[in-house]
């Protein structure tokens, strides 16, 4: 028997509730059920995102609500601000850039946070920067950045601040209007527990303004279109209704658990899943560890596709390498949404098992007992509410 | 008991087995088994496009294959040419518009097919305009365009021809390569027989060399990013891959049946659709119909909407009013995809009984019985492949 268990930082488990939600019956993309799911889906959305914004619902992938947010952010003439610290931060770039859109970059080593202080003192004297673009959870690096701390510094300017949110939102605290964040991008795939295929931009009345005051060039991913149609609970083009309706019953999920709840358990996790991996003679990749994945060094002498695929093939468990300049280096275990606790503490015994087997040292059990350490006297009840 | 019969021209019904290949468990999008998927759907899409060209999926619906044949079929100082005989027409104006493309029109009478000859007469010496823009099946009409003819005038230019057979195609004859498009746009939840969220978008030779003559302002909807990760049976950002897995189960359905036999099913339910509502004394709208809907004039002295509310809550049907122009003139009746004979001749039996209780006069029976001189003798057993 395979029984297989996704640890990748996204996409992430789906429950079986959703799946099925999503197995049901395809009824049409207006009839009055999918207004309803769509009136849902943005008011769910903006609870557990804690903001009063409006939410774009886009039939896309993350990288989709990335690309709405810069192409609304940026008025000709102005540029974009990128807070580059791993792949993901250097995609803002990438999209700036294919969309002939001028943006300068603050560079921080991988691994490391976005230091608030260095955004502020490049935004100061700015006014041609409209936006700063930056990332809650790099997971490229497995890093969780201050973006309540950016978010302050930003607000004291006329710059928007567009968060990729797309493997933090979930998975780790994230207050869109207390952290003044003015575009959130977010994907289905990571801690909202769908499959891949809805991307949500929250656009806050701050950016609204920026938007009215020029012409953006979208169409797909028009903003303007889509305020105009989420009046009536509607998208200007074919929703992807069926996801929707599967996002309505993960909200719902994460509704009864209490978004604050959501949030502690997967801090919960990620410090059981740093213990157990230090516990183990391991290194953290990350100075400032996301909550929805950990990344780690891969052991001194091993290479990291025999562990992955060791995982795989002997206990089905997904984990992910490296990507681009950490291709080799490092070990990405995710455990954001549909995953607890136990899964963390079994996925580290299996690691052990590999480990062990594939000759590193160390003392067998240590991981485990050290997430357990973490664990006991943590969290709430099963099912409570 | 209220059994749903999703009759719109999309989305359209999905099988049961797709729903439950859907509902399987999430695997990652960099697995192995999510390549290979890829790499079947492209050639299980290039088997019933009949097509040699690569197949972009992306995770959008038809409007984001749209816009990305728009943004690469237009070199810097060139136009598009928009073929505007509907709603879906004008749709790649609004486009083209959107994104600064210079655009100009040739304008058909909502019902009336595209006339090859204005498309020829257009064209002469005008080596300004890079590509023409289709579409295969007009949904907001009902009517099928004449692509076949329209790709032979096109091909004597250098301009590129890009079609919109998001209603089409699978629904009527196609032949991407015999046809001559170059760019043919695709949604999932027409005749595919998937919900919506996936996107294609076929690109021909012709078309690659005019995108590599230029750099198209393009990131999410990139077609040269694409072209380069399908090389390795990948996706440049997270593929929408539970959908991807849908998709190939439903193409293998497609193919049992033949793609050949899949248009024939598709003219016969569209014929027998056709004779039944001329029987019950109700008028076509278009002058040359669609083979995957059929429209036809609200009876006089009748509203659409309650034709379309006895419809959906006494027999659980739904099918759609007019958009735009013809909003409350015309209705139109979908049979693409996931129906058969049956359906067709079981949703006109509920129109006959529905239209005979709003006091429309006609036979009872009348339409049913059209439909079945038409059915007699066609098509193939059931399950025959």
């Amino acid at each position: 028997m395979r029984k297989p268990r996704l640890m990748a930082p996204g996409p992430a488990p789906v429950p079986e509730e959703v799946l099925l939600e999503m197995a049901k019956p395809v009824i049409h993309s207006r009839d009055p059920r999918t207004k309803q799911g769509i009136k849902e889906a943005v008011e769910g959305l903006q609870e557990i995102l804690k903001t009063k914004s409006d939410v774009a619902i886009l039939a896309a992938t993350g990288t989709g609500a990335m690309e709405a947010a810069a192409i609304h952010a940026v008025p000709p003439g102005k540029k974009a601000l990128v807070l580059n610290a791993g792949w993901f931060g250097l995609r803002w770039l990438k999209i700036c850039q294919a969309h002939g859109i001028e943006a300068e970059t603050i560079d921080f080593e991988w691994g490391q946070p976005v230091d608030p202080d260095r955004v502020s003192q490049a935004l100061k004297g700015r006014d041609d920067i409209a936006v700063v673009m930056g990332t809650l959870s790099e997971t490229s690096t497995g890093t969780g950045h201050p973006i309540e701390a950016i978010g302050k510094v930003v607000a004291e300017t006329d710059a928007l601040f567009a968060v990729d949110g797309i493997s933090g939102v979930g998975a780790m605290e994230c207050r869109a209007d207390d952290w003044k964040i003015d575009f959130l991008c977010i994907g289905s795939q990571k801690a909202l527990m769908l499959p891949p295929g809805l991307a949500f931009v929250t656009v806050s009345p701050k950016a609204w303004a920026v938007i009215d005051s020029f012409e953006p060039k979208a169409f797909y991913f028009g903003l303007k279109a889509a305020r105009k149609k989420l009046a009536d609970w509607d998208t200007p083009y074919t929703p992807a209704h069926t996801l929707i309706f599967g996002l309505n019953k993960s909200l719902s999920m994460i509704k009864a658990e209490g978004i604050e709840r959501v949030w502690a358990r997967h801090k919960t996790m990620s410090e059981a899943c740093q213990a157990g991996i230090k516990a183990l003679g391991l290194e953290l990749f990350s100075a400032r560890p996301a909550e929805g994945l950990t990344a780690f060094y891969v052991p001194e002498g091993l290479k990291d596709s025999d562990v992955r695929k060791k995982l795989d093939d002997r206990f089905g468990i997904t984990i992910v390498g490296g990507q681009d300049k950490v291709k080799g280096k490092i070990l990405r275990m995710g455990h954001m949404g549909y995953n607890d606790e136990v899964d963390v503490v079994g996925a580290l015994a299996a690691l052990e098992m590999v480990l062990a087997e594939l000759g590193h040292e160390f003392e067998p059990g240590a991981g485990v007992t050290a997430a357990q350490r973490v664990l006991i006297g943590q969290g709430s009840p099963v099912g409570a509410s």
